[in-house]
């Protein structure tokens, strides 16, 4: 047969770059296949689900700056699905003229905890009582006791997710391999916070200041990984309505553009305290895919674009997220996709990654008439899931 | 850089075979990343809206038997997003073990309007009275005429779309060049209804009888060509009722499966008569996308994988979509993709294609409280796009 050459591709409306083509790319370029917009990953593996889902393949790494000017040169703007990226780097796209969104400054509250307790801090925002230690100085945990108490919380600035890099020290007793655990690095101690409940709350910002906010989102996690996510968070209004105000003061003060994610800890004495941000489509808002008007995706896109924004609405009363971590043994995906899919008010979001013990496989969202009944859906279609 | 081989991508879920690469199947494609489908689709151009939107490309004619049957052999099932496949290749597809879905006998009701006159007015639905004529009987308009009076619509069996392939004869003077209009093939004559409100009702359905029915969707037609749709309807819930029935109905007498829109004339009278089906997404349901708890392109998939149905809600009170046709001079879409969106209740999608006068580059989708505040505003929105 002949294959017609004729050319009727019309030019994107724009390319973007994101660094990383992890599940949160992925998921962009469903949006970006309805607005035209050509969306461009550099990642190393041409299986990353991004790749699979359609997004143009630059091969590359995010550690080296040749890579990232590549991508910087044939997009229109650049952006990220994470936050491990040298940060000078990112100042050097910025010098080279290439737009950068967030820029650098923004990004890097993002990537560095102590910078980011220590800027907002200063900014009036409260944050957990910390203290900056450099590699070696063990004797600073039992300093900072002496202040705040016990347990302190040390955790690496730069580089930790899911978990990963926190270290909680219960006493003095405990104290034994810190030695170890300080050996390198900058290390940041903090007060446990008595937390009541843990939210998030996603703000889309285009540069010039415009935004839009999402419901505040629950998050719970276990062993510091996101499990489940309920939008709207289960809090008192008043509450709800200081998250966001909160949220959208930080994005102004650090100049956000594109998704800012804010977490914080609501206290048990029912204060909020800010604990991390992220500066890009954040696994809080998986929900906004299905119940609200416009995604996180893509008024991610739109945000870095400077297109205007998108409603943010919630569609529905509720709606809950499970995410689906690879179980202990392997599962038959396609057979158990099929079976979570009974009820009728659960949305399967599969990220394409092959089988491995916790590895983030995908999530199912539910909507619902009220928050208990949607994370029991959703709880149900994970367990189903899941099950082998 | 060093390019990492790893194989962490998952085995799809499904491989589901799509004859047509257009943008039903570019639609088809977003709803098949989230649920682990790989989508191969058979057409012509690498430059097809599915193809730029990540389903594999099988470059092939829906009139190659062979095409059909190497797309056959890569999937668990095949589906369409077009009529135009030879019905006897389907047949063919089915004697060689293949699943094909919709089957071709409900396949070719959508193929052939004069099969579905015949099917449909037999089993004792309410269609337009017609007659079928062999080509050169031009004297058989008059005929019809003298039983059901004037006008005659004169209308190609199979082929016609988007208004082409239909002919009104106004009277007995207007009879002119009609020899040359029935010079070869088949005809269907018809009486013109007097349409009060034209309606589709959107089922999806899954091999054992299961369904779901979108709410129905008021189609406003200009020149044969669908520009408009309101969902729901601005209809009587009575007439909703009835439509919802019927099509159900029709689903079930034809064993469909898949979408299958029927399409229907609601007179003057106020009685409702069957005019067309498609057995395949359909441009009536473009508003499932953002205002549908499961988009019409999922659920196809989900049907024809005999996976469970998603709940075909609509998460508003109205939603409105106007398709966007190539205006007669060409337009700077990027630009004006950014302006339609100033409406944060819009909703844009676009279809990659190059520019062409009266060519469907994409359609708009606004939310509203209300029918009318949803078309104004999806009217708006697709003004502002077509906009030199």
């Amino acid at each position: 047969m002949t294959v017609v050459a004729e050319a009727t591709t019309a030019a994107p409306t724009a390319v973007v770059g994101m660094v990383g083509g992890g599940q949160l790319a992925q998921m962009t370029q469903q949006a970006a296949i309805a607005l035209g917009i050509e969306l461009h990953v550099l990642s190393s593996r041409a299986s990353d689900p991004a790749v699979q889902a359609g997004a143009r393949h630059l091969a590359g790494s995010p550690d080296h700056l040749d890579d990232l000017l590549a991508l910087a040169k044939e997009s229109d703007v650049v952006t990220f699905d994470h936050e491990n990226v040298p940060n000078e780097y990112l100042r050097k796209l910025v010098e080279a003229g290439h737009l950068v969104r967030p820029a650098p400054s923004a990004k890097l509250l993002a990537q560095d905890k102590s910078v980011a307790r220590r800027v907002l801090g200063e900014a009036g925002f409260v944050v957990p009582n910390f203290v900056e230690v450099a590699a070696g100085d063990s004797a600073a945990i039992k300093r900072f006791a002496a202040v705040h108490g016990w347990p302190v919380m040390v955790k690496a600035p730069s580089g930790g997710y899911d978990g990963r890099g926190v270290r909680e020290v219960a006493g003095a007793g405990d104290l034994a391999d810190t030695d170890g655990l300080l050996a390198s690095g900058r290390w940041l101690l903090e007060e446990k916070v008595a937390i009541a409940t843990e939210l998030a709350v996603l703000v889309a910002r285009r540069p010039g200041g415009e935004t839009v906010v999402y419901p505040v989102v629950e998050t719970i996690q276990r062993g510091g990984i996101c499990h489940e996510l309920v939008m709207p968070a289960r809090v008192p209004a008043s509450v709800a309505d200081e998250a966001t105000a909160l949220a959208v003061s930080i994005a102004d003060r650090i100049d956000a553009t594109g998704i800012l994610a804010v977490e914080l800890f609501l206290t048990v004495h029912g204060e909020l305290v800010v604990n991390e941000l992220a500066a890009r489509p954040h696994n809080s808002g998986h929900a906004t895919i299905d119940a609200a008007a416009t995604s996180q995706f893509e008024n991610h896109l739109r945000a870095v674009l400077d297109w205007p924004l998108g409603a943010p609405t919630l569609l529905v009363p509720a709606a809950a997220t499970v995410n689906l971590l690879g179980p202990p043994v392997p599962i038959d995906l396609p057979r158990r996709a099929r079976a979570a899919l009974e009820d009728p008010t659960v949305h399967l979001h599969l990220y394409g990654k092959s089988y491995a013990p916790g590895r983030k496989l995908g999530h199912v969202t539910a909507l619902a008439d009220g928050a208990d009944d949607a994370l029991a859906a959703a709880r149900a279609a994970a367990a189903t899931l899941s099950a082998s």
